[in-house]
């Protein structure tokens, strides 16, 4: 009881977690108690009767004004304040039949799991939402120059669908694993009591389906030790986060006065009145902000663990997990950023194809095209190009650097040339599966239509079993 | 050419990954150089006599003295120094054909996805070894008693069965994630050239199934710079690491001397000569210390993205890949000493049940069984239990706390009590599913077994793709 | 202007920034403003009239009721709200002379450096009050036995005052370390205005001085770009923290019911209505994870740099810093659960005792008194215990070894055999410096002592210099 | 003994420990036994006769071929396998007495931590070095024109002097950390034997002396438990190479071809044949990669002791320890090549001149001088400033626009407009402590110059100290 604890303790762990459970799970451990109570009144555990008054002291506690902002005298945390209620109204003994065949560790992480898979949810939906602008965004920009970079400089011509579509597909990606990772916060502990279940005959299956689970947790010691629940969903949504980050310190690259490859509108830039051309794209390093703090709170989510013993632990109570539904918040926030900037950025093709000329990139494509056409080896193609190179690209410098080195005449037009030389020549010759051309980016449209279909038809899964297990817990909590 | 670079940076970067590559890649590179071969011969943008010429030149090398240990003189890499072999013997303008639609990058990132899914394919197969090692023991200890911990206190008498079968389904769930990070490995960069692809009309499918991929990664630029081909494995194996810490952690306490509860054999204990009853399961604490190294290590891998341009860049090079490695070797020894010590351990039944009676955790049980049977509710029962457990379990106590408080006599005989509080029958009223009864566990190896059948097939699939992959690459190399 | 920014921009970065300036940030930059103006003034780059006109638009703006929650229209920031308001009292001309020769580069990191330093200051001063009181709870503990451990078994017995000395130390010489990390922070950036300081003949020193730093930070890039003030505080907490959960994991182990070795009072206990021996010290538990959770947050915090460009980047801005001093209220929770916890456990000297005899770890001490006494080597010494200790301490059994081994009677009588074993002579005869008897104890409170005194020393200078400067300031503001 | 142990774990654990033992702390453990012996001899605890027996018997197993590579049969690590040789040689009971109040663990840590520190000492000095080249580079760039940038976009012209400069005291201010830190690494556990030291009168003082130590660890307890030693170097140099890596991210934006500020020689540069214009200076990547890899070994270093019992365990045992050391080999790595990157780079004065024109960055120095000049505010100076870069920096328009706004002629000639615009000009006015004018490096040359020294004097004690600790042991020794 909480007048029992020394004032420090109440302080600093008590009220902090009444505070947690008033704020962001009172609501989930009610419908948690009905579907108990619905179980237990099925297998006959508890009578009808008492059911009967239990359900009726609930409704009026509900009625009553919220449980007060300091955690009550002689409680320890939410759920006594709760069981006093009841017991005041239902009689001590009656009320105690609630918590038949369960303890406050099933009760508890049951809770904590259905807030925070709810929680996920949401950052899917938006990571879906995402995914969808960029792949629209992707299609937009198919004739769209850009300039993609290796290690820094300069490598190749290519159109924003093609550089879209690369993150989209790890992005993409990323949000299935998270999916596949909230399989383990989708298991419902109920059942497994302290930690090893109960002599009563309880039906986990029923309670699991009521409270929208997809299944109980397999063995009742691993429901309430195991943190698969907490630290998949953290690493996968880290992983999403660190994309996201590489993709923001990749745009602020692009976006830089001296590069000026990405232009937003000025609803996105900081301006400076006595520099008009200064346009500072401020999102981009929000974005690689806000997803170093989120992705740093989930890698903290999920290394508390580290060597704490595998038992029954307070690692996965309300402190913690608190903790990472606030860094989800962060988190949504950074996608959001990303949508909005993706939506509104545009490439200046102008300036693609300046660097393109300027610095070389295409002409390697003219030395493959002389492989091709030509009958001369790479050897030679590439000597042959670099002296068209250092003249300044002088055409006749070039035919005097083939003549000399392949023997005969260039068989290529001026026109030839500058066709090859070309940037949208470069793109357009790039069909292999997954190149920039549109024969190339079929496959990638399609292996992204593909996964965003997966994600929304696992989502919908998600919210159907939610909504079907609503109406369920309604009817059988009606029928109590 | 390394002659022209600075000493140190030949020190420093060239000479390291020089001998990186001869140790750990250079084999997998031939088989990407034949299996590309193949390919260009086959779309007929190399002729099949170039091809024979630059593969009697590959066997010529293959045939002399390995390269030396120090890199040679004006090359920047071991391919440089390879690709220098190729033209001596096979001709300049005839060995560049091998280089035809084709970058160091994606050649290179290639080979470290084929090197590190080969690894992973390793780790899986321990990880599978030690699932069913557990799960083996798991069913051995159906009847060994045990004490399970809440907070670092006693709370339940429950079987081994029920503790190894927690953590194996989490070992498994941690496997199957694993198994699923590894499809990022398990794609082919080949034909993402530089990052665009290539105007040649390669066939990227082709190349990645004679390399034994799943696929080809879908979009060029991605297939250069995404990092999930090393991050997602590194993410799944820390998770592992970190559940096998925690077990270490906890089996550390059941094994301490005042608890005593697991026993090893004297192979995997030191003694003191002096103290005969001394007996440290170092083995534990080295299970710990590696566990901890590895994850780190993970986490190092994973992490080193952070903030850094979504570009190709080294990071995806042989260094930290080599480093990932070798942290994978660490895990292996890491897991090979948890099975080792899942098949020694035993259980000293006759102290779990000495703790079990000395700290009351089967009374709870007594109290159940009043209110199944007696017509007392839960306040009452306790009462009466609490009332026993003060008398010092007499239960002449017992019988009169039960008459006081539920104003009839207690309907059990001396034998009903002593059943009730015997830790067998705590055990075995637990038929919950998930619970340590037979019962009980009858779901949890249902659904090891599953996972473990599952994860066989999943490795075995992976193994006979790459059967079949090398000898489809034996057969096209020999009629090239 | 907010105006101009896009909605989600706005709610996703400007408005929260806003809320985090009002919340924690807004009454330093009052000061900034003061000190800056006084200096301006003092300098002849604003005139005294013009002055004026802002210390009263100053005054104005500060009667006003506050700021409203929501950022208002047309301004991108708090400071901005505020440059309006001092426009439209002063007029704008006037109210601009505020800003010359400072940016909001070194104005706002000069803001967060100041509330940061506060913040850590109360950190440290909670370290010193646990350093003191640990030291304290050693002195008093001098003739309390306890047992230590080494790889989870009992290896030797011990005082209270020894174990707690040993974690003082690591405490006071993180406190030290964290101290000096706070250097970084105590250095102030204004006049480095953007990143290359200002053409204004300004006097950098002043400012500092007047906002109580103990130095400019030397270089005005440096000023802007560095992250140390933020990284080295967060490492050094980090540290202390992880020395905390160490301490915890330690403390959990002796306090759990096998063991036995401490005992917390009933206000930090948890009990069960019918286990009444069983009594969880879950104060240690929470610990341990506030300890996890806010040294994450302090890793989260230092890592944010990774391979963000050394410029001014907003890495050091309001997000950041304040989810930084968030983590700190977690830590400073920890600190005083832990002072609360040490405070009140006692412990169990006659359960020290039981295990010293039970586990022979006194047996080493007879060993080594009979090299010391007997001359005989160590071999026959340990042989001659060992056969003792096998014998069940029988002393016959003692005698006849000693016989047979050294080939003479033992010299000791039955009580001095006693003696030998007492812990209470293990622990005198330890007189090594920083060994458990008082003659070895005497250097460890000699060293713990003079590390408080430094830190006392530390905090008192840092506090007098504030209320220095805040005495300086208040006098030259009145002067403007 | 290893024959008793089983074959996993003398493959996975004791051969692994062996061979750290004999490649990297065989040596250093000699001299700890030396050290140790003289004392027991100079405080009598040991004879001379007996002394003399195990010096005579160390020399010959000095003067015998090295231990085998695989660990002996029957011993558990390589201090067996010695003592087992000096029982052969000496005696048994003759050569116990080496080990009198002494134990493996405060033997072990002692030669890990003077392992470590030398291996420390080694960083510190490279630290030093790379120091002194970038205060020598930064004094030659006093007049080398730069640009800096502030969240990706250009800001201010500076100097390389000033740039240089800055990361230099971030640089030296995290060496000097490094140094603080490495005050845990240099004291010496001897005379802790297992954790509360001995019975025997021995003077810890004496050896710590010998082995070159600046005291001993206070608490026999902490001098086995904690991890200072191990943990607080590892997090110092984190934070420098973090620094590093975002000093290396900075310059790889200055160092591509669209900013080009920053050239590197040939020697340090990747060109491609084709593209002459195109130099990648791929040092600078290699240079983010491996501070990313040894910081993530840093880090992973510290995390080890997450919750590891505050005991004597192995987390600070030759595994986690080698692990260590083996990242200082890469911190090494990285720190050379930062000095080659620095001492070699050159700045492209021109380049900067034409971003600093081109992007307006000197028209705020106009502005700035209007204010102090011409008698009228900031935000009229601001707006005449803004007309004239609106009009292409045409003078007229700027006269225009300042007798319109300032109802009066601007009081400068064209020439005086032009100087105000040179960069030069922007730099010399920026005296301020700090800035980049010549004055205003001064006090950064000589903070830096001063934090050098001190470093040199720490560096010079440290080794001196061990030089004198060499003789005087090497003197003991002799008269043993």
């Amino acid at each position: 009881m909480s007048a029992a604890f020394s004032r420090i303790y109440t302080d600093r762990v008590l009220q902090p977690s009444y505070q947690n459970w008033k704020r962001r799970y009172y609501a989930d451990s009610i419908d948690v108690h009905r579907a108990h109570l619905v179980m237990l009144v099925e297998r006959g555990i508890v009578t009808a009767e008492i059911a009967a008054r239990i359900k009726s002291a609930m409704a009026e506690i509900d009625r009553a004004a919220p449980f007060p902002d300091r955690i009550p005298e002689g409680v320890e945390d939410l759920y006594f304040a709760y069981e006093r209620e009841l017991e005041r109204i239902a009689g001590a003994e009656n009320a105690a039949f609630l918590h038949t065949a369960r303890s406050r560790n099933d009760m508890d992480t049951t809770v904590f799991r259905r807030v925070l898979k709810r929680e996920l949810r949401g950052v899917c939906g938006l990571l879906a939402s995402l995914g969808r602008a960029i792949l629209e965004r992707a299609r937009a920009g198919e004739a769209e120059l850009t300039l993609l970079y290796t290690h820094g400089q300069p490598a190749n011509v290519s159109t924003m669908a093609h550089y879209l579509g690369a993150f989209l597909l790890d992005l993409l990606e990323g949000t299935e694993a998270l999916i596949a990772a909230m399989e383990s916060t989708d298991q419902c502990s109920l059942g497994a009591c302290a930690i090893t279940g109960t002599g009563f005959a309880i039906d986990r299956e029923r309670t699991s389906r009521l409270l929208g689970f997809r299944s109980p947790v397999p063995n009742t010691y691993q429901a309430i030790s195991t943190s698969h629940w907490l630290a998949r969903p953290a690493q996968a949504l880290e992983l999403i986060l660190t994309d996201i980050g590489r993709l923001a310190a990749d745009m602020l690259h692009k976006a830089s006065c001296e590069v000026g490859l990405l232009i937003f509108p000025d609803d996105l830039v900081q301006t400076s009145s006595i520099m008009p051309q200064k346009r500072n794209p401020v999102i981009l390093e929000h974005i690689r902000i806000q997803a170093g703090i989120a992705s740093g709170s989930c890698s903290s989510a999920a290394h508390i663990f580290k060597n704490v013993p595998y038992q029954d632990v307070n690692e996965v109570a309300d402190a913690p997990v608190s903790e990472f539904i606030a860094a989800l918040d962060t988190a949504r926030s950074c996608v959001e950023l990303l949508e909005e900037a993706v939506k509104k950025v545009s490439s200046d093709s102008a300036r693609a194809r300046e660097i393109a000329l300027g610095f070389g990139v295409t002409t390697t494509e003219l030395a493959d095209s002389m492989v091709r056409d030509c009958g001369i080896g790479f050897r030679s193609a590439h000597r042959v190009c670099t002296a068209f190179v250092r003249s300044g690209y002088d055409k006749t410098a070039l035919r005097g650097a083939f003549r000399e080195i392949a023997d005969k005449d260039l068989p290529y037009s001026d026109e030839d040339i500058d066709e090859a030389l070309r940037p949208e020549s470069f793109i357009e010759a790039r069909k292999t599966a997954g190149g920039p051309a549109p024969e190339g980016m079929a496959s990638v449209y399609a292996t992204a239509g593909a996964a965003l279909a997966r994600i929304d038809a696992a989502l919908s899964r998600l919210d159907e079993r939610g909504r079907a297990a609503e109406a369920e817990l309604d009817a059988a909590w009606a029928a109590v």
